[in-house]
């Protein structure tokens, strides 16, 4: 099976190869790093890496970066970044990628717990991540010859120690659990879930 | 209380100015009428209405704009029309207003069903419903002087017939029930809440 893999080189991205490059043809793409660059803000750069991988049959994203400041001097620039990095460029993953993609693929996006659990500062992230999960379950309904598509939603991992601090009381959730989940979406038979791991 | 609505000539709006406008000051806002004028997809057009709007107690938007096509064919320029219109837009309305709205004021901004219940064709108001109402919940819990802010997620709505063939068994539902959830909102105490009118 040839999975695409986009944050490769992440937090997460990394566990995942780990755990799936021994047993499948893993394309490791990062923005900095890995077999293929792709800038997840640009749908030009997004278009560029589909041409030049192929076709194939799994795309997992853990990549794409939000805002993290306080409402108070909040400005459209700064939630803009949200929304052109984690959510459009996300997205722009399935709208190009489903003419790449083979019959019975997947496609797995990463969405997180700030949409329905907020934190102070947060306000980007919780919008971004509350509509990449409403996406996830209004594409599987139009994905076609079979294509699958989930939404993995992580609590904090044990592995971002730096973030615990911006997270009260949220209990971080081990990086088993959370590999566990792109593993049920890209390896299971559901599709327009959102797992959330919390 | 002085209230500013925007989106005061649409469907729903039309139905809240007559609800409301008999008992309080009200403002109304829309892209071609009203008392004033406001391009909800421009961030300077909001800072421009709110400087000439001055200070207000509460905010009530019924507006903006999403794609409804297929997700076969959508494009990041079609997808974006949501993110730019109704979710950007009415976030603008947050960012910006939160320095002109009077303390113990309210922000309502108005999401819609496919948040959570998608059709097809909807991939887009899906994300942008769903990031509304994520970004209530967590705007709540940042908004100083006692301002609160929810959302109205409705259904589709008995005066807009031409949907109800893109929205098989969705039961319409009545304008009195939405123009409640908007009061609710605006002159309630609650704050972070999603009203779902279903």
């Amino acid at each position: 099976m040839k999975i695409i893999l986009i944050g490769a080189s992440g937090t997460i991205g990394k566990k995942i190869a780990e755990t799936i490059g021994k047993d499948h043809e893993l394309v490791r793409v990062g923005s900095k790093s890995g077999d293929f660059r792709v800038d997840i803000g640009s749908g030009a750069s997004i278009e560029k890496l589909f041409k030049e991988v192929g076709p194939f049959d799994t795309l997992i994203s853990a990549a794409g970066e939000g805002h993290f400041g306080p409402l108070k001097t909040m400005k459209e620039a700064d939630f803009r970044k949200g929304l052109d990095s984690k959510l459009m460029g996300q997205i722009n993953l399935v709208l190009t990628g489903q003419h790449y993609i083979r019959p019975q693929g997947s496609f797995t996006l990463t969405a997180g717990v700030l949409a329905d659990d907020p934190v102070r500062l947060g306000a980007n992230l919780s919008a971004v991540n509350s509509a990449l999960e409403a996406f996830g379950r209004a594409a599987a309904i139009e994905l076609e010859n079979g294509v699958r598509i989930n939404v993995v939603s992580p609590g904090v991992v044990e592995d971002s120690p730096h973030y615990f601090p911006y997270f009260p009381g949220h209990v971080p959730v081990t990086m088993d659990r959370v590999v566990a989940a792109y593993m049920k979406s890209a390896f299971g038979a559901q599709t327009g879930q959102v797992y959330k791991v919390v």
